[in-house]
């Protein structure tokens, strides 16, 4: 039996930096190490944060996360992404339970399928249809395919350390990979129109797709918007040889710009890879295409055991009718630029060098002189052991129910921990 | 708008073979052809199917359909699989909805997971750790990345015809997929121990695994239980190279052996990828392995999204107990007994050559003669104007909420519609 918390919730978030509870977290750290390997796996392995972050969260609500010791914490990853109106949020949550009433997974699509797929073709600016899976790595893999179906070419271009996923064409580790996965894969610099025009001349006429994502949000540098220099070059590569122009959207899909990151940069995809955010949580992912990657797309045969489940399309078309209606990207925007400037002050004020970059919505921190993460991962763990979970590394997320209030209480507690880190490293 | 059906009800189930309604479901596909593909993707296509089936579903409960026109269809495809207790199942739809009120998606899993895996290594024979995943192609391409890693080897033995998912390395369809996808795939013949060991000796002292369904579930072609010898023959070459056996129990676990589906066969596999039926319709997927795999797991990166969502889990947990403590396997294989004891006795009644295979939870109904399914169309088409949801060429499924009266009332349906295909094909 599992040992959730019954009811006792504490004040991590108090004003002092006394470490929490954490008797929960410890004994589920150990019980896993027997039946997981290396007792957790990827993106949400806690073993590759300081040891103040707590590995198992026992409830979420609004921008709040409770932990398995019930030690609470206003939250800056939104489950590193999919939350995107607020944990639990009732209009979604209404719309599924509505949904989950009638059925789910059943011998077909429900009519929401079609429902949603006529709301992204109306939201998108370059789609002209859909289709849906579970997983980013399902819709960037799918766009990948439908690419070269529809050239009868092979090479794909991809950004030197971006993310795509995490099956052998695209995982950060090599382990288990074999070259031949790789075979088609070039590289190029993300912003650097340069290397992008040598990683064609190198695909020559072998080139079915640039992959790009909606802006450099790689781990562990600064972030980089899109330049336009380069997503119009990579436009005019695509447009003068016939491949596809695929925007990987799925970390930054709507919380940029609804009809898609590109499109304030006067660019349009052919191809976009969505998830994480479109259902604020619920397990779904999207391709959208253009007229001219249709046959393609009806070509492949890709398909999974629950990707045309119903409660998760109602959550879709629930979550991006109000974000579209409600202005939650500008209202994330904002809170965003709030808590930017109040690190930059509180960051002067303290002497610490701070870099700030990536989109206000989607903020990474990282310090000066700290390659090897120790004022990072020392700021973050006192924010966390005061309530506030900021990462050390990662691109952060805001969402809609963030309100001036939480970034507020979010910078008395990133005072404390400047303070922390002006005493440790001067 | 979708235009769901305000509360009608069809008694499509009735006697005659008069055609049910079908605007709505005939609107929805008109309305999905400007929007999807082809109108549809993947498994759940309807365009593969005779006109009689329906696409769209409006409700699902117990063993029954409703599509989007509120015609009722007695169930044996279930959802293709992951329905195992019921469309709706009253207990794991309560644990779901208990673990929804605390939180699904978080920065980390909840302590469910860890239970999860704990109830897995209890239950399944050979597991020692599992790790968990959306897609049923997400576990398979886990287990080969996996066996890779741990053997520093790369060939994979795939039987003939097999389906193992619908990415690239196994899609049935070879659009959009290049040679380097498959360079390190090599066939063998199900259940055939000599080509399986001529494929071991081709694949030399590069091969990291043997890849085998639970058994063989082709479709278009009758289906065959694994033999103990050609299950054996695998084992042995895996144990003399170190490969990994893979059991992808995707399409049949828990519906032959909770403790896995070569469990009555008395051969473990190192690694077996599990989704469909794990959590009653929930999207999940897992793998689990043996403690000489367990490295090789911790090593190779993979992740997705929505892989730690807690509700899935609840659902999971809800399910295998369930399954376990209810007596859901026998009940499910005794149904399906029922029906095919009825089917061969209506079918010699009626003159006509029916064939069935698989094991009788998973059956699969082909006519003799019918090379080009005109009488498996027909049959299926007339049972499904009566209302009974019965499939001309791929194995079908029956669940624990299958009933006497539900068999019995799907053999009025079936008795009629040799009938048809006596008069039709004499």
């Amino acid at each position: 039996m599992s040992a959730l918390p019954q009811g006792q919730q504490n004040e991590a978030g108090g004003s002092g930096s006394e470490a929490p509870p954490r008797d929960q977290d410890r004994a589920l750290r150990e019980r896993a190490r027997k039946v997981i390997p290396g007792g957790m796996w990827g993106h949400m392995n806690a073993a590759r944060l300081p040891a103040a972050f707590p590995q198992f969260f026992w409830r979420a609500e609004g921008c709040r996360l409770w932990d398995a010791d019930g030690n609470e914490y206003l939250d800056f990853m939104c489950g590193f992404g999919p939350m995107v109106l607020g944990y639990r949020d009732p209009d979604v949550d209404a719309a599924a339970a509505a949904q989950a009433r009638l059925g789910d997974i059943m011998n077909g699509p429900s009519p929401l399928l079609v429902e949603l797929a006529e709301l992204l073709v109306g939201t998108v600016a370059h789609a002209d249809w859909a289709l849906f899976s579970k997983n980013g790595t399902d819709a960037t893999t799918t766009c990948v395919t439908i690419a070269r179906a529809a050239t009868r070419r092979r090479k794909i271009l991809v950004a030197r350390g971006s993310y795509h996923g995490a099956v052998p064409w695209c995982t950060p580790s090599l382990a288990g990979v074999t070259a031949e996965d790789r075979a088609h894969i070039l590289h190029y610099d993300y912003n650097d129109p340069d290397s992008l025009e040598a990683a064609a001349q190198e695909a020559g006429d072998d080139l079915a797709a640039i992959l790009a994502t909606a802006f450099r949000h790689d781990a562990r540098r600064d972030q980089e918007l899109a330049a336009p220099a380069f997503a119009r070059k990579a436009r005019a590569l695509c447009d003068a040889s016939g491949a596809a122009l695929v925007l990987d959207d799925v970390r930054a899909g709507f919380r940029l710009d609804i009809a898609g990151s590109w499109e304030p940069l006067g660019v349009r995809p052919d191809l976009s890879a969505w998830s994480k955010a479109i259902a604020n949580g619920y397990a779904l992912a999207a391709v959208t295409g253009s007229d001219a990657f249709r046959a393609a797309a009806s070509e492949i045969f890709v398909t999974g055991s629950f990707w045309c489940t119903a409660v998760a399309m109602a959550a879709a078309i629930a979550t991006i009718g109000k974000l579209r209606d409600g202005g939650g990207i500008a209202q994330m925007a904002a809170m965003g630029q709030r808590l930017r400037d109040g690190l930059a002050a509180q960051a002067a004020a303290h002497g610490v060098g701070l870099r700030q970059s990536g989109p206000a919505q989607m903020p990474l921190i990282l310090f000066e002189g700290d390659s090897d993460f120790e004022r990072g991962n020392l700021f973050t763990s006192e924010t966390v052991r005061r309530g506030v979970y900021l990462h050390p590394w990662h691109n952060m997320f805001l969402s809609a129910a963030h309100r001036p209030a939480d970034i507020d209480r979010a910078l008395e507690a990133t005072d404390a921990a400047f303070a922390a880190v002006a005493a440790r490293f001067g």
